[in-house]
C-alpha cells in the first residue's frame, strides 16, 4: 500500500452524466474552487470539444489560480483515420492548457470491434501514439483503461496488451476502469494482482489507479480494496454522482483512507470540510441531500432507539464508527416515542434551557410529548416545534401575536384552469389589528402569504425568512380523504440557520397552518434572543 | 462457500429504525406478504413487547398463512435480575408464536460494562441461559452477536467467549453483527476467518450469518464477502433502510448472489419481482424511490451519452452489467422515446385494448405520457389513471358527467377549534344539473362528499365505492408552500376490486380533485363494461 494516495475528482465530467444532474458554467467554476479548497489533487473539468460547456470551462479556468489542485482535461484516443497531430480531439485537449490530460482507450475486444469498428491491432496503435503525441506536450499524462475488468475477463491477453501499449506511449499512470460497475470486490482485487504480476514479469514499475462505478453497490469497497492492493490513485465523484448508479463516492472513500486505513491524501487533512463540500455540490445541482448518506447524511449520526441514546451519551464510540465532527457532521438525538427522559435532557441542554432530571416539570414535558406523538406529531424533523413545546411547558414562551381568524377559499369555475385561491388572516399584535388577504398557488401558499403580509409590518425580519421545504404525509390511509395528515415545514433565514416545524390534523390546511405558525414563532423567538426585534414590537 | 444462502429480512424491525421510515400496522402486513411472495426465507417482524405496533403485528399474523417465509420475532437476552422463565422480554417472544426467534446479546466488553452495567461473566450467563430457555420452545433459534466486529477488535477473547456461550445455549446460527457499520471489507473477512479457525480448533461446525450496516458505504460488499468467506445467512433490508445510514441492502445482495456468484437463494429465483417489491415498500413508507439505486433505480439502466446509447443498442453488454429484465427493471434510452413503447403495449394488452406497435396513435400516447411524467404524474401506483389516459387517446372514453364548478372554503374563527370546511359542486349529467354542498373533516374530504352527493342519484353504485388510501407527496420542496404535490388515491368497491388514481398540481385541492374524478370515472367505466349502470344514466 502506498502511503499517500492521489485523489482524482471527476464530478465535473463523469458526475454530470448522472440523470438530473445539470449544472451551469458558473456552477462548474464554483465547484472547482470548492474542490480545490477541499484539497483534491486533480480535478477533471470535462471533455473539451465534446460539448461547448466543457470547452468554455477550460477557457475560463485559464485565468484562475488554484491553490492546490491540478486541472485535468479528458478525451479519447485519436480517431483511427487521423494522425495525432491532426486529430481534433487531441488538439482540443492541448488547447485546454491544463497541467494534466487523461485519455481513455478500449481494453475490451468487443468494444473495439463492435463500438469503434476497427481492428484489434489498430486500437493498440491509436492508444500508443495518442499518448506518445501528448507526452511531450503536457505535464501530467494519465491513461483510463475503459472497461478494463470486463475486458480482462473476456480476453486477458488483449486487455493486458492494451495497457502495455499505454505504458509504452508514455502514460505516467494506468487507471483501471470498472466502467460497467458489475465486478465484485474479490474478483476485482484478483485481477489487479494479475496485472501487477504481469508488469513485474516485465520488470516494470507501473503506477495504477482505480475508477469504479456503483452498479453492484460496491464502488466504495472496490476503490478501497484496490488501494489496499496497491493502487496509487482513486478516481471518483463527490456524493457518488455519475452515469447510471454513479461513480465511486469520494465522500466515503477519503474518510476511510484517512480515518480507518492510516493512509494520507491531501484532502484527508481537510476532512472537517467534507460535509460543507458535499452540501454545496447538491445545492448547485439542485438535488436533495441524501439523508442516509454515510459520513455526511443528516441521519448518519442520528440516534433514535432509547438504548442507543443512553449508551451514546455515556460513550459515543458505542454506536458511532467515527467522531462526526471529524467530517464536519454532528450527532443528533431523535425525539420519538422510543426515547425518554435522557433525550429530553439532552435537547434541553442544546436549547440552553435549565432542566434537571428531578424537575417536576419533566413529567409534564414527557406527558405532553407522548400525547402529541399519539396524535401523530413527530419531532425528528421538527426540532423547532419541540423547542417551542418545551418552552411552553417551562413558562418561557411569549406570544408575539394573537390570531383571531383565518379563511381560505378555493374556487374553480372552468374545468381547464387551475382553481383561484384566496386566504384572509385577522390577527392582533398588542392592541393593533391587522387584517390581510392574499392569492396563492394553492391554499397553503395563499395562507402563508397572507400571514406574512399581516406580520411583516410589526416584524420586518420575517421578510428574510424562507420556506425551503414542505412535506405532507397521510398518517392513516384507511379513512380515505378524511385521514389525518402530518405537515413538515423546513424554513431558513438570512443567518443560514434552518429549522423544522410540524402540524397534524385531518385537515391539510389546519396542519399546514400549525407548522407555519410554529415556524414564524420560532424565527421571532430567535431574533428576540439576539436582540434583533424592534422595541416597538417586542 | 455454501450453495444455498438464507435471506433474513429485517425491514420491519431494523428497517423501521431509519429516520423518516414510518409505517402503519396495515402497511407492515402488506410488506410481510410481499416479502413472502418474493421468496424471502425469514421475515423479522419486530420486537414484541418493545412497542405496541410490533406486539399487535404478531397477533394479527397468527391468523395468516405465509407461502414460503418463516416469521421471526426479535428481542434481547433476559434482564440480569430475572430468571428466564419470568423475563418479560423472553415471554413476549414466545407469546408472538413465531416459527423463529432471534435474540441479540453483547459481544463488546464496553457495552457490557457501560451500557448494560453488569459484569462480563453475568453477560455470558444471560446469553447462554436465555438461549437455552428458548431452545426447547421454538422451532428456529438464532443469535445476533451485536457489535461483534468492534468487540473482537477491542477484546478478541471476550467476543469469542460470548459466541461460544451462544452456541452452548443452543443457537442454531450465530449472526455476526457489524452494528456500527465502520469495518472495511478486508478486516471483516479476516475476523470471520479467525472465528472459523476458533470453532475449528474446538472441533465444532457452527453456522454463521452476517448483519452489516452501511456507515462506511460497504454493507453490500461486506455481506457478499462474508458469504464468500462461508457465511450461510445474510441479514438485511429492502432498499437498505435502517438506523443511521441503513442496513445491508438485500436489493443489491440477492441479485449479486444469483447472477454473479452462482449461489442460490430462494428469492433469487423470483428476481424479476425485485423491482416491484422495492417500489411497494417505498410507496407504503411514502419515501421517494432513489433514482440511482443499483439494479432497481430508474437510472440504473438509463443511457445518456451518445456513444453509450449506440453501443448499448448494438450490444447491451457493452454498458450494462446485467440484463435489466432479470430484476424486473428496464433499459431506458434518455434521448428517445424507444423505451416507453414496449411498456405501453404491455399495458394495452392488460387493459384489453387493441393497439399495435405500428399504430399511429402509439406516438400520441407516448407523447401524452412523457408530457404527464414531466409534470410529475406517475402511473406505477395509479394504473386506473393510466388506463383512462390511454382510452382517451384511443377515443374510447365517454363522459359520465360534466363538471361545471366547485368551491371549497375553510374558516377558522376560534384558535382552539378545528376549522369549518365546506365544499360545493355543480355538475350536469345529460341535461340535468346537480348542485350540492357538504361539510367535511378537511377540504378534500368535503369535496369528496359533495361530489358523491351530486352523482349518487344518477349512479347509485357509487355508494359502494370507498376511498381506502390517500397519499400526498411534495415533488420539489424548493418552492416551500408553493411546491407541486402529487396525490395518490386508492379506491375499492363491493367487488373487492381496488384501483389507484393520481393528480398533480401546486394546489393540493386541485391535485386531490383530479385523482378523485379519475377514481369515480374509472368506477363508472368498469360498471358500464359489466352492464351495471342504470339505463337512464348511461
Amino acid at each position: 500500500m502506498a502511503e499517500s494516495i492521489i485523489i482524482y475528482d471527476t464530478t465535473l465530467r463523469d458526475g454530470t452524466q448522472a440523470e438530473n444532474f445539470n449544472i451551469s458554467l458558473e456552477d462548474k467554476i464554483k465547484i472547482c474552487r470548492e474542490l480545490d479548497s477541499f484539497g483534491i489533487d486533480y480535478i477533471e473539468g470535462g471533455w473539451p470539444g465534446a460539448n461547448p460547456l466543457s470547452t468554455e470551462f477550460f477557457v475560463r479556468m485559464q485565468d484562475m489560480t488554484l491553490r492546490h489542485a491540478k486541472l485535468a482535461a479528458f478525451g479519447s484516443t485519436r480517431h483511427v483515420s487521423n494522425p495525432p497531430e491532426k486529430d481534433a480531439n487531441l488538439l482540443a485537449l492541448l488547447a485546454a492548457k491544463t497541467p494534466a490530460v487523461t485519455i481513455f482507450g478500449k481494453s475490451w475486444d468487443i468494444h473495439v470491434t463492435e463500438a469503434l469498428r476497427i481492428t484489434l491491432e489498430q486500437n493498440l496503435e491509436i492508444i500508443q501514439d495518442s499518448l506518445a503525441f501528448l507526452r511531450q506536450r503536457v505535464e501530467h499524462l494519465f491513461y483510463d483503461a475503459e472497461h478494463f475488468f470486463d475486458g480482462f475477463k473476456a480476453n486477458r491477453d488483449y486487455a493486458l496488451a492494451s495497457i502495455d501499449r499505454a505504458v509504452q506511449g508514455g502514460a505516467e499512470l494506468i487507471c483501471l476502469c470498472e466502467t460497467n460497475g458489475g465486478t465484485l470486490p474479490n474478483e476485482l482485487v484478483d485481477i489487479i494482482h494479475q496485472v501487477q504480476r504481469h508488469f513485474a514479469e516485465q520488470g516494470r514499475q507501473v503506477a495504477l489507479g482505480i475508477h469504479a462505478h456503483n452498479d453492484a453497490e460496491c464502488a466504495v469497497a472496490n476503490s478501497i480494496m484496490a488501494v489496499q492492493a496497491g493502487a496509487l490513485m482513486v478516481q471518483g465523484t463527490i456524493n457518488g454522482y455519475g452515469e447510471r448508479c454513479g461513480n465511486a463516492n469520494l465522500t466515503s472513500i477519503i474518510p476511510a483512507l484517512e480515518l480507518k486505513l492510516g493512509l494520507h491524501c491531501n484532502a484527508g487533512s481537510r476532512l472537517h470540510q467534507l460535509y460543507v463540500t458535499t452540501r454545496l455540490i447538491n445545492e448547485l445541482a439542485n438535488l436533495p441531500h441524501n439523508r442516509y448518506q454515510p459520513y455526511v447524511g443528516d441521519s448518519a449520526f442520528a440516534h433514535k432507539g432509547g438504548i442507543h441514546v443512553s449508551a451514546v451519551q455515556r460513550n459515543p464510540l458505542t454506536y458511532e464508527h467515527i467522531d462526526p465532527e471529524r467530517v464536519g457532521n454532528e450527532r443528533r438525538i431523535l425525539i420519538s416515542d422510543q426515547s425518554g427522559r435522557a433525550n429530553i435532557l439532552l435537547k434541553a441542554e442544546r436549547f440552553g434551557l435549565q432542566l434537571q432530571p428531578e424537575d417536576p416539570l419533566m413529567a409534564s414535558i414527557v406527558a405532553d410529548l407522548k400525547n402529541m406523538e399519539t396524535q401523530g406529531y413527530q419531532y425528528e424533523a421538527a426540532e423547532a416545534s419541540f423547542e417551542l413545546l418545551m418552552r411552553r411547558a417551562l413558562g418561557l414562551r411569549r406570544k408575539f401575536f394573537n390570531l383571531e381568524a383565518f379563511s381560505v377559499s378555493d374556487r374553480k369555475y372552468s374545468m381547464n384552469k387551475e382553481p383561484l385561491t384566496e386566504a384572509t388572516i385577522r390577527l392582533t399584535v398588542g392592541d393593533t389589528e391587522a387584517h390581510t388577504a392574499a392569492m396563492g398557488d394553492g391554499p397553503v401558499n395563499a395562507m402563508d402569504l397572507a400571514l406574512r403580509k399581516a406580520l411583516t409590518r410589526f416584524y420586518p425580519s420575517l421578510q428574510n425568512m424562507k420556506l425551503v421545504d414542505y412535506k405532507v404525509r397521510v398518517l392513516n390511509g384507511q379513512n380515505g380523504t378524511g385521514a389525518r395528515v402530518r405537515v413538515l415545514i423546513e424554513s431558513s433565514d438570512e443567518t443560514g440557520r434552518s429549522w423544522g416545524t410540524v402540524g397534524v390534523s385531518c385537515n391539510v390546511i389546519e396542519a399546514s397552518w400549525q407548522a407555519l405558525v410554529d415556524s414564524i414563532n420560532f424565527k421571532l423567538m430567535k431574533d428576540e434572543q439576539q436582540g434583533m426585534l424592534p422595541r416597538s414590537a417586542a
